[in-house]
């Protein structure tokens, strides 16, 4: 199933919201209408967003807009991961140098996909036969377009026969993990779903042998963002003795913060919080706090997979 | 508010399911609704469903039905809270030494009361003023009857000036967080509302100054049973050398269990964590582990409050 397709100055967008239910499309003729998908959320996943971020820029360029200020609105749009950011610094770096727009955002969208075929590779050879897995959020080929990053890990150990098995965060509020148990079903994968919460026990009862995550942004020190209950995980699993391994294409590397401290943290609204699957569970009174990521400093991680290879630091 | 009543044998009970937004109670005429009552979740919170079993007893002893066996079968209605077995043991034995067993619930019932109010007090002299402080699932009068547990304290020290701010844990799969925001809107207790993997960060922001929970069952070791995700919680805040309490009365004791290793852990319908709110979220062929509890080991507790004060043991 195609992820995200540029033709004729159209982006076309598998709408991530209505799945695992329904294969609908977002048809985006204009930089503004992507940055409304990435807000809501249509499209998600750092490398993926990032891929509609450069098509974006391209749009604006291609309709003659004023696409340094589109590039701006387009970062923007989600603060926290890195890539979108690194894509725009790279589309207008291009477009400077009198580059095709579309022939650059292509350039782009393929480099993500070679990074991660490659990382998904470097990755699967730490995954030890019939190895009990933890992970969080949607890492799948549906965050990048193509492959995957921590979850494209597990599926191509999958491919090799190595037959993980996985536990699958729900990852409250936004339930990701709908995505990557459906990923995981279309490749055959064994998995159950758990309750973010219940991550420790399973760990506390020796059931997880391996934790692998994603990053929306990798910091010179080795600290990262990632989604919400991610440096739970970190915590947990050094208590544990558990390897904690994150897995991102070098796209998500922003070499201009020195640590974690600094990373834009997106709080959205309360309402995701407040109404799981869109029905109010609680008083119209009460309120929510409803950060979308928390940041892991580097000591709580066993290593870094990218299309380089695995390292134990960035 | 009345969370439990009996009257002419019959057991009138709020039902917790409908709350925050309607005020509905159950009839229940026979043990066998009451056991129903309490699995469906109609009534929770261990001192609570311990009041409500022995009611039930009451009832089967009233209506000359076989009471062993309906003792058996209450007991048989939540595995894990000890305190539902100790009062369905109070009622046998006092029933066996022909005591009136309308008379014995009430004394059962009281009893939980009066060591909640006082560990209550004994608690609240714990929370510094200003206190920012974590709470996960619902221990407040809803979940005894009367007073509270680990939300009481708070509820008390409130009452007593101390000004506390609760960061509450939505408590997935069954937001019992819901329960808790709005016991605490009732007293006007400033909070907000968190998905439960945002404690760690809340943490690390070094925004909670305690955690507080209850307790489901207490071993000789002090070793204790609890809500799913109440360890995760236990081994953060011992990373972030954030002082952690259990707040239980000694009807949660279980001194027959010298360790946490054989507490019974009940595993429940895995439609709880796919079907949020109770619109499906997942694939069909997705499937889910919902432990409803995890054990959380003693050498993580900071101090134990029940009636009796608070003590570095149980």
């Amino acid at each position: 199933m195609e992820i995200l397709s540029f033709s004729n100055g159209i982006l076309k967008i598998l709408d991530q919201r209505k799945l695992p239910f329904s294969n609908e499309y977002i048809i985006c003729q204009d930089y503004r209408e992507v940055v409304r998908a990435i807000k809501e959320m249509v499209v998600r996943g750092a490398p993926a967003i990032s891929i509609a971020g450069a098509y974006a820029v391209a749009q604006a360029k291609g309709k003659k807009q004023d696409f340094e200020r589109a590039a701006e609105e387009i970062m923007a749009a989600r603060p926290t991961a890195v890539d979108l950011s690194n894509a725009v610094g790279f589309m207008l770096e291009g477009i400077n140098a009198e580059k095709d727009e579309v022939e650059l955002a292509k350039e782009w969208e393929d480099s993500i996909y070679e990074k991660c075929f490659n990382l998904c590779n470097h990755g699967a050879e730490l995954i030890k036969e019939n190895a009990r897995v933890l992970t969080h959020c949607n890492t799948g080929p549906l965050a990048v377009g193509k492959h995957g990053t921590a979850l494209g890990v597990l599926i191509t150990a999958h491919k090799k026969g190595k037959n993980p098995f996985v536990w699958v965060d729900e990852t409250r509020p936004r339930f990701q993990g709908a995505l990557t148990s459906w990923e995981l079903l279309q490749e055959h994968i064994p998995h159950k779903v758990i309750p973010d919460s219940s991550a420790g026990f399973l760990m506390q009862k020796e059931e997880v042998d391996l934790v692998i995550v994603g990053a929306d942004r990798i910091c010179k020190n080795g600290d990262f963002a990632n989604k919400i209950g991610t440096y739970s995980l970190a915590v947990l699993a050094k208590h544990h003795g558990i390897p904690f391994y994150v897995a991102a294409p070098t796209s998500s590397l922003d070499l201009s913060l020195d640590t974690g401290k600094n990373i834009p943290i997106e709080k959205r609204d309360e309402r995701e919080v407040l109404e799981p699957m869109g029905v109010r569970a609680y008083h119209r009174d009460s309120s929510a706090m409803n950060y979308a990521f928390d940041t892991t400093p580097a000591d709580l991680v066993t290593g870094y997979i990218t299309e380089e290879g695995v390292r134990k630091k960035p």
